[in-house]
């Protein structure tokens, strides 16, 4: 599928991820305009001096007015709500999606919602987060050589499906489709479990022992900066996952334990084996 | 004390840490020669190559002939060995220290084994460690910014203290002093755990899920990749330590785990606060 030219682009939530998008559009063309839309002038006052949209406003309504694609880039537990009120507002046949790193209850309920009316709707998920946020850390380049996972389902315009992978491609991602709930399980193990670790990891740390740190403290807590009420909404979204990824976890941290408790070397060898295998799977 | 100026500096372990020392300890010319002593021709050979040693050769007897600073940069579990070698073969007065990452064990040894001797030694530990290993990957700036601890102890001749402090400071580290144990109980939070939580993190994520990895999880398993025969002998040598810091971090995920059971917002949402105020302090 070519590459459409969009009349006008509107992101809710001009954070990295919705600012990202914004500069990657604009210099990639993609669209004669890009409003962003939010809460807080400031943040919209932000991405503009960024150059990441072109115009701005707080009022839904009035920034979907005439987009044909609309992103929602908020933080996951306000993507139903503001995709709906989206809806209810932007030209018929408009294409909606998200960049929310959790999936299952966000498509299930707009699945239901966006049922009646005529706007197309798909979950995608751009692995491009940080620690870092804001429109000040929006990068143009950011999904250059990353992965963005759709997530249709039987609901899901077909139409839809290619429109998007098409977008996410022209920013310069890899796209994978998985069903909602495999993701889930998936993000779980990847990305909601080693948050759960690293703040943990932090938390367990008293602060007069850090400036005993090094890199390795400083990389394997790194993500525990992010912000709380973000990852807050990503726990509450996906709950039963990261506890089962939290179970696996538990069990490998039980077996170190066993082989430190009994001097077992050949175990502690294998246990540091196994995660240096995998690790050096992924490269740096 | 001023920085004294050596005739030779004998470097016993010429992979990341001791091949830096050697390329600052010539960057700054402190020493007429540096001798490089390993037990592979390879790594000798690749130590010449980046210009970290001036000399080489893998017979301890004649590496530390004529040293006037011994620095012991292998695997914890060969230091003692290895010190011990050295000092019955280094001229009298000559100054012996390492870079082990554990120290208790270390020095207690040491401290027993060199009591007749008439060499000097005192237990150093330069928190500059990387996944990356190996001569190729030495850099005279390591030590620049980074922190040294030395673990003097009663049996410790305070002209060691003194000198040990001076030539890491002229290396760019910032030098404090602790009691062995107490250096040990603090590595255990701040190093040998997060080891073992990283090894653990990336041993149970399964490898099909790796290509949906993002920038969180490469960052919070990133130290897994380090040598597993050099983390294995820390391990032994700060077993109860690495235990005692393991269940503080059970602790706190047992509180995430039930945080999440119960959906305790406000306790999911202090968790992961707690975890950012630690990360922050730190910084990036």
């Amino acid at each position: 599928m070519p590459q459409r030219k969009y009349n006008n682009i509107a992101i809710i939530g001009v954070g990295l991820i919705g600012g990202s998008i914004g500069l990657a559009v604009q210099e990639l063309g993609l669209a004669k305009s890009v409003t962003g839309i939010g809460r807080r002038e400031g943040s919209l006052l932000a991405a503009t001096k960024v150059g990441a949209v072109t115009t701005t406003t707080t009022r839904i309504a009035e920034g979907v007015a005439t987009a044909d694609l609309i992103i929602v880039c908020t933080p996951v537990g306000h993507i139903v709500n503001l995709a709906r009120q989206a809806a209810a507002c932007c030209p018929a046949g408009t294409l909606i999606t998200d960049a929310g790193s959790t999936k299952q209850k966000i498509v299930a309920q707009l699945d239901l919602d966006l049922s009646d009316t005529n706007v197309r709707f798909i979950g995608s998920h751009p692995l491009a987060g940080s620690h870092a946020a804001g429109p000040a850390a929006a990068d143009a380049k950011l999904f250059q050589g990353r992965r963005v996972v759709l997530t249709p389902t039987g609901q899901t315009d077909p139409t839809a499906v290619d429109e998007t992978q098409t977008f996410w491609r022209a920013l310069g991602a890899g796209v994978s489709q998985m069903s909602p709930d495999d993701h889930d399980v998936a993000l779980a193990v990847t990305s909601h479990l080693p948050h759960l670790v690293a703040a943990s990891l932090a938390g367990a740390t008293p602060r007069e022992h850090l400036q005993l740190t090094a890199g390795g403290w400083a990389d394997a807590t790194r993500i525990a900066a992010g912000d709380v009420d973000l990852w807050l909404q990503v726990f509450q979204q996906n709950t039963p996952h990261t506890l089962k990824a939290l179970s696996n976890f538990e069990k490998v941290l039980s077996s170190f334990r066993a082989a430190l408790e009994s001097a077992d070397d050949a175990s502690l060898r294998q246990l540091l084996e196994q995660g240096k295998q995998h690790r050096d799977a992924l490269g740096s």
